[in-house]
């Protein structure tokens, strides 16, 4: 079986540490491979990097679909950007991190609360929660202040700044689980698990196993309905796609 | 003041229509004006139209505050395609043409139901309806099974059609409010209010409107936090924006 | 097209500061006007004051109608009291001030708080803000601790005590937009909104820009059910009305 | 005990049977009395008729607590008019019989439907099982289509288009105990119990043990915020009010 | 009638303290027992606890049924466990104290707090709230962090912990109402009330005074589906039952 | 891996069948086995039913953990009775198929409908639905009317009855995917699949392969809490388990 991460940002360092984190927990006959889309944003904060992502990330499931194979796919960034598009292109399992970490966390805990990079995120990720019926279960969501360059720049701050409210989170709020809002955060876990006694998810590794086990069931998108192929018309102006790539 | 209507799909006659529907119902001195972006769909019918409409709109955002002087938007498709993203381009109010009807009609009625195009778009419209709090008022969203093409090729039977899915909203599910759920619809509210004896809304006019109300307020987008304008970031591979564009 | 504005209690001083907000922004051609009803009491902030109200508010409404020629009505007291009876009574537009700034908080910012008088009016509003559809947007209401009387004598202790409140409102609750709960309070407006840097909506100006706007797109109540005319039928005791005033 | 049950309209006939039930279900020891206000509408089918029942329903609680000794007060009207205003002008128990009815349904069966009387009272008395927190046992609000009048001039029409809806209620619907939603249905109970094999349930019996239950625990309304006595103001032109009334 | 209240833990001392409770409310000719299962756990703190109380609590049912002419119960824990489960076995009424408690104080106050145990009830509890349709009335769930057996050791340690939390509901979470959350928290009521100045409910007055009305308005559980008699069927392993026990 | 498969119900049939389905979705590597419990119901259909199931499901989850070394646990019955007591027993994953094929359906459509036995089960399993977040997303829960019995002894009137409600809950509730609401089920999921033409899903394969996917990511159940281990007590009365078994 052969999934295929979309990190939708166009940071490389952040893919390959995506890559890293789904090679470790796939199963050994799984394959797994990672891209950054073409265009789009280097990182995605705001609601307008978000929809110059999708884009980008169709065009990599469109390609996903036409020429590589791909059996399954994960869109690897806290938003789940363009996650419902995705699903009406393709009939193959399209997984989002948020909604793989929100959904496994419900096997796990009563509760969890999400750390976000951001101020600006905690909106959005709160929508977020809701649009997946986990708003009773969530008990807050709560940012670092930090963005996602600053955590680059300098992980020991960013570790320290998450643990700060992780453990906020834990104590304060009654999370019984953390959930780590951005597919950057990847490398954080194992320390984080070890320092709260919680379970930690980033939403890479749930996502991938998320993959595997609707691949490994047989299981495909419906196609009834809502996520139906769209129909063919006429779209101009993006260069980023080949003639027939919005032939559906 | 001035208004810019923004049709997000490319197809010309329809944003004639809507900038009709706007001149007849602005205020003698709001100067209206409509436009189709440059790069996008010629319809609007899924999650996949929606997402290649949306940078079209930002651009047009873009241009109406740097180049226009225009004091308030409207997106004028019925759902609201890239509302919140707008909203961190430009301090200056922008309605989306759902969010005008569905509120406006809390205003005259105690519930409504919508009327849309294909039985796909009854979900995307359900949670549009429940992103903006009003799933209590919603009595149903009907589809009519006709596509955009279909209205536009034969209007009498697009009217038979509105008036008896209308008809069933009002009699079988209680509606007290007709919304018309495609910025297309623009042309049917007159038979059908008639008809019905019911408000029956498009959302262009209550769009126009509020957006009066609000320039003529003094008010404007909250920037605190979430509407903060986007951090300037390296962004790739959209030709439709010009360099300085994605500066904010 | 002209405007009556019903301040619910039988304050003037009260009903002057409305009519003043609303002749600031109001279009030219509209014409408001503001009275206390000659019944009920001389400010609001219970339950029973509420009930004590609405008579005389009806009378209003029906003086408004048949004598007056009134296009359309705004009820001028945070609790909407008597609205929906309102809407029975005529099928002119008639908006609420929290109704107001409730749904136009929804165009400009994601959340927001309410400033209200007494610890006792906290639990009414939040039934407010539920009826209204908005539990999700509002972050908190939050009371200053003085009543309507304690703000009229002493205006700058009333003003430290909003500010500080609504501070705490967008700090500590995150609310990115300040609804101020009493409709005496419009002319703290200003002020707040200096200080807090976020959008700071009383209810006065919001609801006579709704009434234009419907007023201008000549959109009425919904006459087909819930808001029919009452059954006329014998009402004994109210010597504040007239004796053809209850045949609808 | 004494209880005193008001049935907010004026109609006597009405009042008889209110007394009639609560004379057959009481304990042996409890006084009931009932009384119809002296001034207000003859019956109450919409929001101007509860507005107008509620000064007159104040009065008869006032005059309870002060003159006659009542221990509770049951409000007999299934839209519960005046209830919260009630609870702050007395520290007795005072219980609407909508409260009661929905309350005690919780006790028998895992879901119900109100059988109501106009159209239009269908969504007033959704918004009322909102309230009370009962949405999602609620199965349907059903109107029989016949005003309180008509159900006086002919009974048994009455009693047909009750069971008629009864039985769509518990066939189609899947209710599973049925509330008469008018304070004149008591007497169908026995009838349609018989019928349907459900439990049915006017509110007059469950209000008046529920304030047997309430008085016998020694329980009274919490005083310490939202129901606390009225701050004392000048309520002007309720003629119905003796000077002292209004003084808490 | 005669009440047979069940404590669904093993502990007698609690048992007594029940009995005792609802012989001080109860009417003059209510008749009132109280008993433990045989089996299952000495108290209840957690799920598997719940689990294996529930096999008891319906033994004492069927013998209540059967054998001692119950005409209605009490399950007296906090978490009503096994309260649907006994629906089925008996058409006559079965009151549990959250139930009971939780229904209450909706009559007596707008919201309320919940005084909980150990941590690990409060996510139970918020549950239970929930499920009776009270979240929007619960401003929160406090736990003491003292055990059931903690309690038992050093009441005044309880009593002090119990005040803390109580007055920290009031104060910081505007509860206008308190309930205790385990049914041998019923001797701390009298001293909670006086010092805090809002109702305080424990379950088990409630319970009683609410199965007295049922019974004495000749109410049963609706047995038309849901709650209709268990299937027969083979049961094996529970030598806490006689042969005929699951013979329904 | 190992994972043990607990059939609640003690009908070896059943066993055979759940064994069967998990045998031919697992991994190569991942061990499968099945059990009844030796004590409870031969079959659940109500919650006598499912209390009495519930302490036989904990005794295979001690024996699985102490003296079998399983990985993780999956409750295959649709109501999923005793999970969250398992959870505390265990820190090994516990998963139930009915939250296992909710999760799942909401990664391939945006609405779904369950099958369920008999008529009284719909009200539990809505109240599932509602516990796992997933009313949103739910469309309608439909009952065949035919006993688990019933379908044993004729699976061809069973899979017709089937087929009948799957096909009105995709036409007329516009559910877009179908969960076969009892583990019995299994053996109809691939000629419904064919039928309907939308994804069907029963809960066994679901569980098996999430936990699968739990235990392939290393992830445990969170014990910070709500989950942990019981307090260690005296529990009497239950044979079915060894002296040590309720030791945690």
């Amino acid at each position: 079986m052969k999934i295929k991460l979309i990190n939708p940002n166009t940071t490389q360092a952040m893919t390959d540490s995506i890559l890293d984190a789904a090679s470790r927990c796939k199963l050994p006959d799984t394959e797994v491979y990672a891209v950054s889309p073409k265009c789009g944003p280097d990182s995605i904060e705001c609601f307008v990097d978000e929809y110059l992502a999708v884009p980008g990330v169709l065009k990599e499931i469109i390609d996903g679909d036409r020429k590589e194979g791909a059996d399954a796919y994960v869109i690897a960034c806290f938003g789940d950007p363009g996650l419902k598009a995705a699903r009406e292109i393709t009939h193959k399992p399209v997984i989002g991190i948020a909604e793989a970490a929100i959904l496994t966390s419900g096997l796990l805990a009563p509760s969890f609360s999400i750390l976000s990079v951001l101020d600006r995120s905690v909106r959005i990720t709160e929508e977020l929660v809701y649009s997946y019926g986990a708003e009773r279960r969530c008990r807050s969501v709560r940012a670092t202040g930090l963005s996602v360059l600053e955590f680059d720049r300098d992980p020991a701050a960013g570790m320290a700044a998450l643990r700060r409210e992780a453990e906020k989170a834990v104590r304060e709020d009654g999370a019984e689980c953390i959930l780590l809002g951005c597919a950057g955060f990847v490398d954080f876990v194992a320390e984080l698990r070890e320092a709260l006694g919680v379970p930690v998810l980033d939403g890479v590794v749930p996502a991938v196993k998320m993959a595997e086990a609707l691949v490994g069931a047989g299981l495909t998108t419906s196609k009834v309905n809502t996520f139906k192929k769209p129909e063919t018309k006429e779209i101009k102006g993006f260069t980023m796609f080949e003639e027939e790539d919005l032939k559906f």
